[in-house]
């Protein structure tokens, strides 16, 4: 199965395409998306939505897992980044691509096993786990491969029975 | 030129498209596109979508006036809300239409003179100044009409050159 993680923003969205069959995954891809801070925000959100659509095509992912927003911190770029996930929601679904969504104590439980971990243990386990020579870069990128990583452990879409409709509570 | 009115919301979303030429308005049409609240919030963006690429489509507006969100109040709805806000910038923004922004204060001064109006101020300034026989419903129907107004009233995007590109704060 092929799975995007997605960490969303409006400045910069990671990505991650990882293969993960049979318990043994293969890092396909990451990189992000930028866009300008000096330019219109629909500009901007069309560039996410434009380079979305053409990682969808490149790629074929199944899934994408996609960080879950919270409005606890950083509310002066939060509505930015909402903005910037409903048009990477609407790409996906466009697309045909099953949406999972997780939060960061979810994606450290599953990567690093402990909900608190840093950042920088969440990124050197996402290292280990891919078996790949350095921490991606940006964050971003590590980011959305910690979220692929995740999405695989929780057994991606196919776990969803067990949850009674929860779709989207994986964990 | 005609104008698109837009109250962004996930349940709800507000329109209005007004005619404005030479002082005198037209309603042309009003409404709002709505989603059930039991179905996973991406195919609710996609009905947001859809509709929107529907209501330019059919009604061809040049310019697009929508609310500009606030986290102050009502966080719950606030991220659903930002989300459908993204996707409704970027019908615009695809579809060619220029978009405005102003906030709940700028469109009160433009409508009622006031800034601190009551929303009942607002609904019935609607209705005498499209001259129409009652209030619009729902609520956010009157309130995509009052943004279309207060953009008719802010000489559309016309006015940006005196704003020295600044274009979206056009009060």
């Amino acid at each position: 199965m092929i799975i995007l993680g997605i960490d969303p923003g409006l400045a910069t969205v990671g990505y991650g395409v990882i293969e993960y069959e049979k318990g043994k995954f293969r890092t396909i891809a990451t990189g992000a998306i930028e866009t300008p801070a000096g330019i219109d925000v629909e500009l901007r959100l069309k560039t996410v939505y434009d380079d979305m659509c053409e990682l969808i095509d490149t790629y074929h992912p199944a899934e994408m897992a996609v960080e879950e927003l919270f409005f606890n911190t950083n509310q002066k770029t939060a509505i930015g980044v909402a903005e910037a996930r409903g048009v990477i929601l609407l790409a996906a679904v466009r697309k045909g691509v099953t949406i999972a969504e997780y939060t960061p104590l979810q994606v450290k439980q599953s990567v690093v096993g402990y909900g608190r971990a840093e950042k920088k243990q969440v990124q050197e386990m996402v290292k280990i786990i891919l078996n790949i020579p350095k921490v991606p870069k940006p964050d971003d990128a590590a980011d959305a491969l910690a979220l692929a990583i995740c999405h695989a452990h929780c057994g991606g879409s196919s776990i969803k029975e067990f949850y009674n409709g929860k779709k989207k509570k994986l964990i």
